[in-house]
């Protein structure tokens, strides 16, 4: 049961998957396996303890009810999972480590092996949907919308770049945190390794790091967790980008502006009362996701003023977000004649900042652009605007421009 | 697996137990059932209906796993578990209803059911040791302490019954929130039952309600989560206190304070390092979880301006606090005897406040309150506060007279 | 200047001048002025203090600048007051009182009795403009709209009656939480009344109590601030319904839906750049307004945990939603003939609910709900839903049945 | 009156004096006057219409109380500012522009011009201070304190050096998004520049730009919100890390603790109620800044999912963290006799872990380190950990190492 049915919605099966229990305990025993060996090592236990662990480790019958339940006594699955293991080997486990080592070092695999990779995949796709998307309606114009109201036109083409363009920044900012984020915690019961001491302690410390794959830290991190705040902020930023492209969709999927569709697909987007609806529901999981993410990185960044925060929870709900925009992307329906249609039914008033400009300019006795915009809401009161100033195309340069620069491999680089 | 493991340091076992797949299933399920036995009652569908979906709701195979996932697409549980309900019978099933309509009614019935008594009888736990805690230490003197440093004598007494006071405050406010809000959520596609028609659907509301112990609300709620926020907000007011009395304790059982230890027990307490060590491993629990509400609020109410919201989530947090606090308050050890040597040690300072008012008033020649604290500064200075001015004892009074006011039935009312 | 710039978007100038600087302070010193008449009938303080007091604070020259930069030095405002207060007096000034005391008391008194009533006029104003919309639109048919896509018809006075229900259901939260919460707040160093003592400090404190027009609480509550988290939680769910309802019209606004013109008017909803535009602007303020409550609640209610908060902030920012959104009611235009447009325009799907069990019903043979369902959405697909289900006056009764109940002065009771 | 007295807890003098509302009007004019010089250049305006606008802008008679009113009826301080600018000069004004590039770019010229040095600077003092503080206790022995139990000693040396090291991760993070976010805002109506047209909208943008010393983005981001997401994240994270710095500060000053002493001063850490009590009062001045920081990113990052949000605030109240850090640890008194004595204190326990661990490999025969373990709890019931095991001094090693590491500049980089 890798998701509950109360968090079927703000959550993925692959997700779900990653932080199940087994994999969570997996994570750990890899953590307390990696410890022995490079304690055996050097000598600090005995010849073959770190085989009897993993021989243990690997039979893998654990009880995770019983697990969990003594780790809400306990305060933390370390103290249990410690306690088994060691009473089924001879007790050379975990030498020198606390309970905060193996649950941060695990949570720490578990996103640096498993979530990073999946992400990547998911938003690798979701680049390149969006760069063919944008490619593809470089030339479709459509009404721009401020504040919920028509503005002057600009291309599909633009808008899907902008989108593109701001996933991408936000993965650069996953990836950075990510880097400086998923590093060993191991410093013992005071954070110093003072256990081991001075000579031996670095030494396992960064062995220990080369065994699981991780970078090793200036310091243990017990209670500085503002590496790890970055990166949830990071996560959170991203979700909040696919959160506004999903809700620009869900918007130009209303009936009434219908300029786009959600591919639909078997069990999704229907409704239990009305056979002939379709749902934009995969923008709706993805505005759910979105909103949940602001609510939980709060609660993050008020435990940094914690001393002892072990408080995990937190990434398992940004996933849908990135999950639903992939399948929405590679399968979204537009409609140009719509947008189109929808444009003309403005009637010229989204040309009305072009035309007070041009008017000012080659007219200067309306006496500069306060007398420009005057007459140029006369026209509109009348309802004609002349033809030479709504010409959808002549608005395509300018967004063609800065397409071109949203989907650059530059970005934000100055030419 | 009621609890996961990522998630076992922030819930309860029953908390867990009462929101896991099976129950969540079996609550919407009583909501058809109880539709369809109105339904044939009414003659709206056939005879034997309402049998047929007793029987297959009562045989019970349900794969969760495969419920989860068809959730996950379809955006709600509803869809997939009315399409198989429908296939095994002969589908009449779920007759005007629409997918919230199961969903936001089983949260109600699990809540209205499960939660409010177990959360009632924790709370009547808390109460009466709280209670008994402030009777036994009327007379118990300790520092009062604002902005972490030493301020006038009080009672433990007191402290416990302001503890109690807020409690019961806490939970007045769940009592009437939940009384508002949980009621029968039954509207159809647009809310008006319109497929039933005017006539019939208040008729089969009203049945429904009566078969599931539910009150009938003025109208379909699907879009007015107000009722619902007020009673999250009131369990995060109430999750709140208890995360302050947690607070309380833990800083009280500080090894240089040493005012109270936790009751501890198996599996309680202790530490994956350190053998001897004795956490307050229930009151930082509590304090976890009362600072996990805030932030869950926040979700919720942003949710509130979104049109067709159904994000269930956040009422699964606000457990844990109340079952840790219970039983620290049942066996929350104290040392009256500490309690006095840390009075004792602040040397006098604390009773400058009173100390200054009797000498502005004996000795107007001091010139008034100003005149008289520069006075008890300089006495503090030569480390000489009349003995006068340092009974601990001549706090009682005070402390007694709100401790009382505090316990007594009426709280706030006016004397 | 009530309201700075960057908060002119947050705020409005009637809130922004109940708690201006002067007004603050003039609360303060009520606080100050009242317990010195108290003390000084006592014979707590010698005669005439009181009068001294009353002429210094009645003088009201405050370097307001001075103040606030030794409040950010002093962690509070009341200490450079009473300081300021002593020395142009004989020093019997904030006899038995702590700073707390008198900053809490004076929150209290602005929103007792400046935000209260004048939030109550506009609440007032608004529900009686939501009242005549809503009956004088109980017939105007519009397309009911789930997941941004459209449903089955409701009226117009159905939508206005649902907003104006839970406008009154906030607001008797709000008084309720009040009433509780707006009561006296004097306890001295440690909340005990200690250097008064258990005779004379209830005595001044009841005293107290009456000259301000406060109540008298069970015991002063500087750690406890439950009360005052309800009252900001009842204002943050007020303020959420507002926001639903400036949401649901800014979306009606849109132009491709053009069922509904916020009134405009002098100054409001133009464009810099477009001279003709129509923003909702009125509406966008109120949803800015709602969406800021959730982080602030947030924010105070983890204060919760601290035992020595005294943090005010967050009541300022509620208002602009009621304030905007009375504006948008009275003077909301509306357009039938456009909702009966858009209606049509679904050509159909949005009757299929009812269609389905009428069918299902009355053709026995298509075995039920599922079959009757198929045989709907069949029809769609051809396009053509039999005349007899698309008649949207049918679904007038039903909406007018719920209107009826959320407008009647009951509510929720039960008929 | 830069800091309101209601905000006086939450801000600095500094930090009001540039948000101030003629210092927001300034940066607004610059904008204006320098699209104005570009445009003059470019032929695009008549000559000798920059001047006049700066003439206008320099005469700098604004009615701030009634800018803010007509802010709040049109929903931005752009429109009136443009309108009086228009009316006061021929209306070449604004040209091309629409008003959130007026309101976005003069946030930007604020906060890199002002901001971003004030903070730098602090910043700068602060990770002196601690560096000092750091060596000058790198043998200072104390108790290490988890879950606020006695744990294992550390140095202060080592603790100041994590609070040095958090700062700078801290800082690079604000500086790394503050490089990214603070750029030019130039679009029109759409954002597309159209009105200028496609060939001298991007010259006057990176005319601009130059013309304000600001770089050039990719594209307008009017919509797209998350470079100033990562900023404000950046700073809200750096806040919890001066949050928790505080925290421990104030928790080392308790009376009980007595380990540590904020540096006092005029003004400061009084009592209304108390001559002689000294409070934390920078340190919870710093506390309660950061525990408002999540609330406001939260409403910050919900705000991204709106297309057209505008929002500003959040910035204001970072501030007062790291100027009252700066003050403590510039003056921070310490008390190492105090630190021995309490870490003396303790009976032994806290070198549990390290003689468990010597234990087992000492005596093979003990069966381990579950052995060893029960070995050592038996021996601290019987009171007697024999002398070798309780040397604080051994822990000197294993703290200098990491302290080391993190005052190096590297940081987290590998050896």
């Amino acid at each position: 049961m890798p998701v509950r049915l109360t968090e079927s919605l703000a959550s993925t099966e692959t997700v779900g998957r990653i932080f199940e229990d087994k994999a969570v305990v997996q994570a750990m025993l890899d953590f307390e396996c990696a410890l022995a060996r490079v304690e055996e090592r050097l000598g600090i236990i005995p010849a073959g303890c770190a085989e009897l662990i993993a021989s243990v480790a690997a039979a893998g019958e654990w009880d995770f009810d019983d697990l969990a339940a003594q780790s809400l006594r306990a305060g933390t699955p370390a103290i249990p999972l410690v306690r088994v293991l060691s009473q089924r080997t001879n007790g050379y486990v975990h030498w020198g480590a606390t309970s905060q080592d193996v649950c941060d070092t695990a949570m720490v695999l578990l996103l640096l092996r498993q979530v990073m990779p999946y992400f990547d995949g998911l938003r690798s796709r979701l680049e390149q949907a969006l760069r063919e998307l944008s490619e593809c309606h470089a030339s479709t114009v459509m009404l721009g919308r401020t504040l919920l109201q028509p503005a002057p036109p600009v291309t599909f083409g633009l808008k899907a770049a902008g989108w593109m363009s701001s996933v991408r920044r936000g993965w650069e900012r996953v990836r950075a945190a990510a880097a400086e984020a998923l590093v060993l915690q191991f410093g013992g019961a005071s954070g110093t390794l003072a256990s081991l001491g001075p000579e031996l302690g670095p030494v396992v410390s960064r062995e220990l790091a080369r065994e699981l794959g991780l970078r090793v830290p200036d310091a243990p991190w017990h209670a500085h967790r503002d590496r790890l705040s970055a990166l949830l902020s990071s996560f959170s930023i991203l979700t909040g980008s696919l959160g506004k492209m999903a809700l620009d969709i869900a918007l130009l999927m209303q009936h009434e502006t219908g300029e786009a569709a959600e591919p639909g697909g078997a069990g999704r987007g229907g409704s239990s009362a009305m056979p002939h609806k379709h749902n934009p529901t995969a923008c709706l999981l993805t505005v759910s996701a979105a909103r949940r993410c602001p609510g939980l990185l709060s609660n993050f960044l008020s435990a940094m003023l914690q001393e002892h925060e072990r408080a995990a929870g937190g990434w398992q709900s940004e996933w849908p977000a990135i999950t639903g925009m992939v399948e929405v992307t590679e399968g979204l329906r537009l409609d140009p004649a719509r947008m189109r249609a929808n444009l003309e039914a403005t009637g010229g008033a989204v040309f009305a900042e072009r035309a007070a400009l041009t008017l000012a300019s080659s007219r200067p006795e309306l006496g500069g652009l306060e007398g420009a915009k005057r007459e140029v809401e006369a026209m509109l009161r009348d309802g004609v605007l002349p033809g030479e100033f709504t010409k959808p195309e002549e608005y395509l340069g300018c967004a063609e421009y800065f397409r071109k620069r949203l989907l650059s491999p530059h970005g934000d680089e100055e030419e």
